[in-house]
């Protein structure tokens, strides 16, 4: 889709560390899908379940795991470990960041005591407030709100209208996209008898090096101390965590999945779409756990978590769901049964 | 609620083929809902939930199916198939949509090879990147960021701080409503041993003709093929829609729903909120998923699918959900008691 | 973490109604959380989890409930009711809410027939359409837009980018953080044989006084009647809100909730992250729902509601689940076998 440099498979091969197989000689301009790849072009394979598509690839040449290298018609690159990784440092070399001009632009509006450095892109529109720092290398899109004391370490990127409220500070290489809001209040407040006592949130937010945070997700700020980020943390649009929540390095969060307040996640996770962290609680390193679950109780031990219900033609489910209703019955009903049948075993000995 | 032009109660029935019953001569100024509808303004009822305030309305006119007509204390417009269709037909006359003046607002920064129609309205503080085309009768509200390479084709409009990040294609017709981000990177990253890699996001996004996008709903960009969403599709707000994903024409979405990466989701698909839909799976046609609901395989056959257990009071719940821990051992338990009982009756013989 | 001016312990007792313990001559300067909160520092304990926290307190005083005062090893005021409501109050002390500058910056754009009090607050870069009318008090943070004919009442305060689209009027001291959306379309559309009808959004929202409403929030505007919160009203971030919805005084939603269309919520009730609830149903005042459940049907009957699978281990929860899709047949086999049971326990007598 892309085209761009080219560069030979045989320097593909030496570059990236993997076996070629076949002419080593074509030239690579871009990368396409498995199925619609054409001379001049990388592909890969990585999910088993697209296998049948290498056979009718017409691709320059296909990165893949020493399984399928035979069956390949066209010149392989055989990744050792893992063929996605292996194709996501090839493809990076054909991806076309937008140049950004350095400078303010003049629409920008920059509060006097705010210090941006001079390599640093303000788009159009931006509002930088009192105390805030910008440095190195930064780029912010259009719009972007940057708040009283916040901090945006050398080389991160915002997209179009990203707001970082107050006290938010950001690590080197973090990249925001649009809409992301990030150091609004968290949602603190006390019942009194006439009705709702606003929680001062007086915390920020820390943001790691190379975090990724997406599209219209939002990150509060603490209500005492920080919410927090560490390090290389992945984040998808619409994530939802609440003050003073605490994710190890390496975690990732895919689409939609919300951590209720103070719960802290550790290292290495993987939280699935529309998965939901209940506040107070504790997730050790190296959980996963599987989309649309409900996180209920700490876990303390790494593995595999779920939680629902399978999905099902609706009239089934309907016979199915009202007999959810009455499950201590039938668990006791079985128990008595298993008394009575006992009992009467018993008498016929 | 809304006074403009009047419309005779005999013009709306001839206009839209209804069949009109009582005094036809009465001339409509709006609309309003059953029970406040007042002398000059037309209602509807399609809901059974509502027939009850059929009795007291003081509509003008009310538009109903043939079988509530007999009920209607006042004038009634008789709609054969869709009472509620109808409605939206004639609703539609009385609608004021706001004036957009045509040209390009003077707070608008657009790059030199934009290419925007005379009769295209580019709203305040929006912002044109390189490459980008707008078509006619195109309304931008405020603040939009159009990115590089995205066209956007006739009589589309785009309320405030929409995002189109860049290779995104609207057709003609689509309105996308404030707070949209269209076109940010997929979420794709491979796992090396230190950490994350970023998976290049090298597709687009198209958008096919007459299709509604809700508040604040995301659609990323594909990694290497576009996400397509095809003609008439229906988004609410809040909705993530992952890369790669393909919807068919006149498939609804309810708000919050999420589709997972590169899932196909057929035409004419109802999916309710908060529903959520695995990566790498098919839909069919006319499949309806309920609200809560999570796909987790192919569903290759049209009809009605649910997951999810009902709601009861907690007390109840808990006792029940404890057994849900055990159903796999109480099955077990089952088939030893009829076993056993079998057994006993064969003993018996 | 906050340093502002300062106040005696014996003088925080008194204006609070607060009872003190120890001595009550030291000064606060500020508020802190328990286990780092150091001298010149008021901190608070109200979540037993945390109670371990207090023994190694440095803080300079302690809001605790009387039952944990004399396991302070610093001076302590003892709130009767609700410790983190007499810590809610005394926090707002320390809270230094950025000082907004009354007038409209340049960078606004204001409709000729817009109504803007002289002392509110209109940011960079906001939009302010026509008959729009803006209060004595109000601060509208960067890049908002206020649309047509909306009203904002005194001392309310607007984060950046939040877009008001049409007909929607806020109460006093209503707090609205940045990317909420109120008043868009409704998801209005009704099926035609050869696709989708929309269906002409009339109505407005009404947000009542003190209402707060959390980042990227979306509340649709009505059909026909104003979707509406009554005052006090507390909705968290990433909430939606569909049109025609009525929610009662006092009640609270937690991250990612969603209302469908027409739903009306009782007073006091709280709905917890994540919980959805469906449409054109009625939620009694004093209700609770907690994370992730989905209301179904209408609630007459204040409580707590629940529904959902517990969390467990992803290889006990398959076996598990897969029963669920025979809990019909199980409750079946369990009445087989108790009537068999009683006919072979008949037959023995």
């Amino acid at each position: 889709m892309e085209r761009s440099k080219g560069y030979r498979i045989s320097e593909l091969a030496q570059r990236f560390g993997l076996e070629a197989r076949g002419d080593v000689a074509g030239i690579i301009h871009g990368v396409a899908p498995l199925a619609r790849a054409q001379a001049g072009q990388l592909t890969f394979l990585a999910n088993p379940r697209y296998a049948s598509e290498l056979a009718v690839t017409g691709a320059g040449v296909v990165v893949l795991a020493a399984e399928h290298a035979d069956a390949s018609p066209v010149p392989a690159l055989i990744a050792k470990d893992d063929p996605y990784l292996a194709y996501a440092r090839i493809a990076a070399l054909f991806e076309q960041l937008p140049a950004a001009q350095p400078g303010v632009h003049p629409s920008a509006v920059v509060a006097a005591d705010a210090r941006i450095a001079p390599s640093a892109c303000i788009g159009p529109g931006c509002v930088i407030e009192d105390g805030a720092e910008i440095a190195a290398g930064v780029v912010l899109g259009p719009h972007c709100v940057i708040g009283a004391d916040c901090t945006i370490a050398e080389q991160s990127r915002l997209g179009a209208n990203v707001t970082l409220v107050t006290r938010v500070t950001l690590g080197k290489r973090v990249l925001i996209h649009p809409g992301a809001v990030l150091g609004a209040d968290g949602f603190g407040i006390a019942r009194d008898r006439d009705g709702w006592i606003k929680v001062p949130q007086l915390g920020g937010v820390r943001i790691g090096d190379d975090c990724e945070i997406g599209a219209n997700t939002t990150i509060d700020r603490g209500a005492l101390e920080d919410t927090v980020l560490e390090e290389d943390v992945r984040l998808d649009n619409q994530i939802q965590i609440a003050h003073n929540v605490h994710i190890g390095a390496h975690t990732a969060l895919a689409g939609c999945a919300a951590v209720a307040g103070s719960a802290r996640i550790g290292r290495n996770c993987l939280i699935a779409g529309s998965a939901g962290i209940l506040g107070h609680l504790e997730v050790t390193d190296g959980v996963t756990i599987t989309a649309m679950s409900l996180v209920t109780h700490s876990i303390r031990t790494p593995g595999v978590y779920s939680s629902g219900a399978p999905i099902e033609e609706n009239r089934a489910w309907r016979r199915n769901a009202v007999r959810m209703r009455h499950l201590d019955e039938m668990a006791r009903r079985i128990t008595a049964l298993e008394r009575q049948l006992q009992a009467l075993t018993k008498e016929q000995d």
